[in-house]
């Protein structure tokens, strides 16, 4: 691309985010509800500069927007680029809709004949992926993939109550296909399912590298309450040797749990560990008495399912290590797990070569948070991802990507549709 | 003492407690609140059967009774031995009540002809003793000791938050000397302070003893709320290396501080240590989320001045350390700090040679919760304590003393009482 055509497509991305920030205004930062009137002008705002630069605009079953050059309308096989286009409530104003302005930039410039497609692209700007909204995530690519799970299907909107799949009709969705869990598109067309997000962590901020390849999307699982449970005394007159301190047990265990996250770092696994929600009971805790329990909650993320299991395995017989050797008892609750997914091998490599072509050096990571990428890759499509460096994280009005980044993201996706063969 | 006799004193013992807990019964437990008529009619009470075996009973300027034989009333030195009648609401039967009976039961006897007294006794029952009712506690002892602090005369109490200066006023207390922090007794009248007081942890029960002689009383320093400071973040997307995790922060010092105990045990030092309330912020925590802070307590005791010292100091290089290490911040916000209280060395060797003589063995161990003994103790009165074996802890309706294990204390004191020169 010529520098100053260059120039106008940023210019035209800057322009088209700061529209759409302005449409979905919230309090703080932006809120682009889950199968809203919100979302559905902010995809009718991106049809219409579609149009204006001379693209193709069709509606999908699940009424997400397809574009593409008019010459690739109706090809068998292409390369799909999408991403979502809602928002958690009050949340930044770039987390999924990056992605769709990037795929939108990369027809724009081909369009314009500043860059070549050595294949058919469409770009899909979806609906529906944060979980902020039905506590389901996801729902917009799995309605596509048909694996919306059916309770999914009845959750409730966090607004107004009524069930997603009563949304879903409001909207002229047909939802019989969904309850029978049949693909509202055809997935063996797709022959790639590409995806820009900005980074949920602060890694390439850190590393001061604008873009990343992803290489896969780290699985996890959960627990939301784990009991520890001990037994309360005084804490002036129980000696060491007859406590059963579960404060002293979680800390003991948490202290194994990094100290092996550390170890296995080391080894070259991936892995990430949060406790993020712990508490002693504040209707029976004082300074003064060993309480009797603590609940914490954990999470554990790795792109490798052997590496999940390790921990899992792990975990468990530490816990009953511990509390044999302290004399208290842990419950585990109920497990919520999601597999990893693997980003396809090919499109990595293609996708690093294209970020070095652009930048000088190819850089991959894990990514971190979930993706509509990992539903499809879930769904048998070959997926690849590409991040843009962000500053303080997202899902909050603090999001903070440069344009200049996502110019590289869009380069890199752009460079690699031109030779990808 | 003959076998029925000494089944006439238990009985007697036993007979006492069940009345004054029928006059003081609650929903739970019993409530015996500091200052209040309710103590006032214990007292009563217990004057009167003082009275009924013949012995003396004087009201001192704080309105505690004391009690002696008619030949000792005016002996110009005298041991005492004392506790206190209050209890906290809802509590059990025997914390501070226990020792109260033990004396008299110790005066009892020798009025009896079945033990003799190798010098004068007085037997003091004290008034608010326990931090329930007005947040101070040792009100009775301070204020024979001339030792209330300004701020706890002003104190409100929990129920009518009329201040402590106004109950004591109430009771026709001058409250003149009290202000001026003028002993209500003198002190060097006093040549010992015995005090008998159930266990209030598990080690006599664990250890199967009925009674101990309590070496020192642990002093303490306390922080209420230590905030330890991070940086949130999705607890997906951040690697170990960027986090700056408040959790695994307070996990690493809570188990160095846990390595230190059990290290500092080895090496024969007295230490507890307790973290009683923990929790991340409420409003702002998530299990996805790294917090940005947890808030946690810390009580830590010693019998040992030195070994508090020592303990603060390692508090605040570990917390320098991880601090440093981990990218976080402590801020341990205000210490309250209690001096431990050695117990007279000539009279714990005392009372283990009248342990001894009763249970064929002699037991020392620290107390880990405060007692007037203390406060004597700091005043510079010689003080001495003898525990009995009690289950389930003080504080609580559950508090089991067996009367034979009382009884053993009971004999501990006379024992001590007879022989001592």
């Amino acid at each position: 691309m010529k520098h100053h055509r260059t120039e106008d497509l940023a210019a035209l991305a800057s322009e088209m985010f700061e529209d759409i920030r302005a449409l979905s205004a919230d309090a703080a930062g932006v809120s682009r509800p889950a199968f809203s009137a919100r979302e559905t002008e902010t995809l009718s705002y991106l049809a219409e500069r579609a149009r204006t630069e001379g693209l193709c605009v069709t509606e999908d079953l699940g009424r997400n927007l397809l574009f593409s050059l008019p010459e690739h309308e109706d090809s068998d096989r292409f390369t799909m680029i999408g991403s979502h286009v809602d928002s958690v409530p009050m949340g930044g104003n770039y987390d999924g809709l990056a992605g769709v302005i990037a795929g939108l930039v990369v027809l724009i410039a081909a369009r314009r004949g500043l860059r070549a497609l050595s294949r058919p692209v469409k770009v899909l700007a979806m609906r529906g992926e944060e979980s902020a909204w039905f506590g389901a995530c996801y729902i917009g690519s799995k309605l596509l993939t048909g694996t919306l799970p059916e309770g999914e299907f009845h959750a409730a909107h966090k607004g107004d109550r009524r069930s997603l799949g009563a949304h879903l009709e409001a909207l002229g969705i047909d939802t019989a296909p969904i309850q029978a869990q049949e693909p509202l598109c055809d997935l063996s067309r797709i022959e790639a399912y590409l995806e820009l997000h900005i980074e949920q962590g602060p890694l390439l901020v850190e590393r001061n590298i604008p873009a990343a390849v992803v290489t896969g999307i780290r699985g996890n699982f959960r627990y939301r309450d784990i009991h520890c449970i001990g037994q309360a005394g005084h804490s002036g007159a129980v000696p060491r040797a007859y406590r059963h301190d579960p404060v002293l047990a979680f800390a003991e265990l948490m202290h194994r749990l990094d100290s092996t996250w550390q170890h296995l770092l080391n080894t070259g696994q991936d892995l990430v560990l949060t406790s993020g929600v712990v508490g002693t009971d504040p209707t029976r805790h004082a300074i003064a008495r060993i309480p009797d329990e603590i609940t914490f909650s954990l999470d554990i993320r790795s792109q490798d399912a052997g590496t999940l299991d390790q921990m899992r395995r792990y975990l468990k017989d530490e816990m009953a290590d511990i509390a044999r050797s302290r004399g208290v008892r842990f419950e585990l609750g109920p497990e919520v797990a999601v597999a990893p997914a693997l980003m396809d091998p090919a499109l990595v490599s293609g996708l690093e070569r294209a970020m070095a072509s652009v930048t000088g050096e190819a850089f991959s990571m894990a990514s971190g948070g979930g993706h509509d990428a990992a539903v499809f890759a879930q769904a048998g499509v070959p997926s690849g991802m590409v991040f843009v460096r962000n500053r303080n994280g997202s899902h909050n009005p603090d999001e903070a990507m440069e344009i200049a980044d996502f110019m590289v993201g869009v380069d890199i996706l752009a460079s690699y549709m031109e030779a990808a063969s």
